[in-house]
């Protein structure tokens, strides 16, 4: 295998350094940290070699050199860039395995191809335990290159239930960051989904914690079979010191560190309907205003009512609805990095990328299997929702999707990514929407025009006179 | 009244002009496209003086010097504004009436200041007719230089019920281009609650199109008072050539000009919770999925089903809730206007906000004036539904609000925004939300830890060790 510089041994990087070595990749080791990498070398024997400065970590490498940076994204990124650039020669190449933002990718590719330095995004998934026994990567930029390196980094990478590593080379240019991002913000809606359905058994239901869990761990081994499924089902397996479910002890707050955000960005910024991706991002802003929350049901009271329905029907209608949503977050995610693809031609496979998201990424489900076979059938699909295949799974369960919505709904349980979800299916298949009074109020008071029906072009109206006096105030 | 100069007379510019024309204030007049200054000047006859060039544009004044852009937003206002700055002197004023993007503005005033020159964004609305006979306009910049135009643009604009012109300086730097984007996120909302409720009445409840265009008229001398209520009348009001409603010949197609996707980036931009304004430009964009929404009708049905319930109620019930829903748009505004105002530190008072949007603007309604009260009355609310009096008016359409968006979804009807927005008012009334199962998960795949009640700091946890096969694809 060939030789491969690391540069920046934090907890992802040394990961993937002992997953690299496992596989007899011979590592060069940088970090600027004081004595991180001689340790890490130490560790990793014959296969690790320290470096004191990043030219010391080029000159230990043979041309054509392969440089990993497992930096911070950000300034971080190009800091390292700039400490490295100096001493590279054309044809070295530099890959960037941090959650970088795909515009800076594109842009470091400019920067970098100016001095003949190839400069590759990968995008790493699967945490820390992935970057040690096997994360889901997927690569862009140029594809030469990428075939010289893809045995060293299909060797490290996770394997799907076929076998297939789950590295590929997704697409020129910044492809491999921005289909990782929308990885991320798929992920935000399917974790939000499983946390709506948490609070409707454990909070609206008041199922016994054990039930909860029980039921999990069933789903997690059936047609809802996920990672994060069974991460929840760790989370409600792990009890305190005191013997009580920790995760009764956990504050319902969540964090976000961006992707998810950088996901909902880009389907506003190219047009895509994409609400349960953006509802995810809203509601994790939302959890974070537990004073807010707290003072108003001190003071308002909670919404929450009393459940004297039919416990059993709405658990199983909850199954059914967490696959066909799941699969509405799935095909709005597909959605967006088709868009975005066409707009800047790296040639994006979304078969190639189902694949690549079987195993070692966060978001590894079943359902990419049926997926990748949709997108195989079907390069050009507009939408996986017309796949006849996914659309049977997902219209299986919509009566029970509806039940589920309209129970919390009139139950006082917010379920935004459930409802949204829903709401894009229904608004997916109505031929006629209510934009038309959307297009001519902006007619009315912007000038800006509406279609017709039968007649193309943009036309305007002479518009009635209003005969209301306005007690809204007059223009 | 001061001398003024104008630059850009399109629409928005001619209307302004004469609008200022007609309040006393002598014009200089300059335009790139040859004869329309002059022929603007012709019209305002004495008023109006027509200058060749920017550079004469700016000799026609006198120091300090005062030029009103109404230029197209983006590179043509950074052409208007390089053309303009060689001949302007320092104390010299250049004011951008544009839809600008509010770094955008931030940008320009950095790069007047350097020579003196002040930079001023304000914030225009009421399309053509309110540029003609009385604009909102939203102020942002130096207090000083804005006391001095202070009376020549309160001539202009519109005036509140009570009288009061809708001008104000709403704080310093872009704060009042970013208000104005604001405005233009609730819009969207606003526009998309209507269209909701139109959809419901004509193609749910299948009332004729005379019932609903009284309803709605009704509505618009109600409490529901608002312009964009009286544009749908207007809408509905309006009938083709061959005497059928014009609004059916219309399709269902809403387009966007980007400062509904501005609110929205900046809601996520700043992890403000405002899924309301997200939901209605992800609306849109499904709107314009028009070929695709009749092929999925064609193939797999319509999901709209037939309602046999109470019309009446119904109808009454949507009242209700598109006033419980309008509030909620405003206050998720609002929320977020405080929010980016904290970071950058322009001071806004959004009391002062709310009174300037009385009049004038397309969001004008009477919620403003309670809104103005709330905040006036308590300058540190952090959040609209916390005042007593807007909460009872939320929550006085509770029960009605469930009903509407439980009926829709249980018939196939898309509500997007109404289910939104109610999840909204749900969660925030929720102590105890989801997302400690997302907190969970987050440290499980990825070691983010988590907060726990009654012990400060970030904790981690020794999760359960996972005791299923995973059919999901091994790490």
């Amino acid at each position: 295998m060939t030789a491969l510089g690391l540069m920046g041994l934090g907890v992802m990087g040394a990961n993937l350094a002992r997953n690299l070595a496992d596989h007899g990749v011979q590592l060069a080791l940088y970090d600027p940290a004081a004595g991180v990498a001689q340790h890490l070398a130490q560790d990793l024997g014959s296969a690790g070699t320290a470096c004191a400065t990043p030219e010391a970590l080029v000159a230990a490498l043979a041309a054509p050199r392969t440089i990993f940076l497992l930096v911070p994204a950000g300034a971080a990124t190009d800091a390292a860039i700039e400490s490295l650039l100096p001493h590279l020669a054309a044809g070295d190449v530099i890959i960037d395995g941090g959650n970088a933002f795909y515009r800076d990718t594109a842009r470091r590719q400019a920067a970098c191809g100016a001095s003949g330095v190839h400069f590759l995004g990968f995008g790493v998934s699967g945490g820390a335990e992935g970057a040690r026994h096997g994360p889901a990567i997927m690569a862009g930029g140029d594809r030469t290159v990428l075939e010289r390196l893809a045995p060293t980094f299909a060797a490290i990478a996770a394997k799907a239930p076929d076998g297939t590593p789950c590295f590929a080379r997704v697409g020129d240019g910044a492809a491999g960051h921005f289909v990782k991002t929308v990885h991320n913000g798929i992920e935000y809606a399917h974790m939000q989904l499983i946390a709506e359905a948490w609070q409707l058994l454990r909070r609206l239901l008041r199922l016994p914690h054990e039930e909860v869990r029980d039921l999990f761990a069933r789903w997690a081994r059936g047609a809802l079979s996920s990672f994060l499924m069974e991460c929840a089902v760790r989370a409600l397996d792990t009890m305190d010191k005191d013997g009580t479910p920790l995760i009764e002890h956990i504050v319902d707050t969540a964090e976000q560190k961006g992707t998810g955000q950088w996901t909902a960005n880009a389907a506003l910024e190219y047009g895509v309907a994409a609400p349960s991706l953006a509802e995810a991002v809203h509601a994790r802003c939302l959890s974070a205003l537990k004073d807010m929350r707290l003072a108003m049901e001190a003071s308002v009271g909670a919404p929450t009512m009393a459940f004297a329905g039919d416990v059993k029907a709405l658990v199983a209608a909850l199954e059914r609805a967490l696959l066909s949503a799941n699969i509405t977050v799935l095909a709005q995610g597909f959605a967006l990095i088709r868009a975005v693809d066409a707009e800047h031609g790296w040639g994006v496979d979304p078969a190639t990328v189902a694949r690549t998201w079987r195993g070692g990424c966060i978001i590894r489900s079943t359902l990419l299997e049926p997926i990748a076979e949709a997108y195989a059938a079907a390069p050009d699909l507009d939408n996986l929702l017309r796949d006849r295949v996914l659309w049977r799974r997902v219209t299986a369960g919509d009566a029970e999707w509806r039940q589920v919505v309209v129970t919390a709904v009139a139950h006082g349980v917010p379920v935004p990514v459930f409802s949204a979800s829903l709401a894009y299916v229904d608004g997916l298949r109505t031929g006629r929407l209510w934009a038309d009074m959307i297009a001519a109020q902006r007619d009315i008071f912007g000038q800006h025009g509406f279609a017709r029906f039968g007649s193309p072009g943009r036309h305007h109206a002479d518009w009635a006179t209003l005969d209301l006096t306005s007690p809204a105030g007059g223009s």
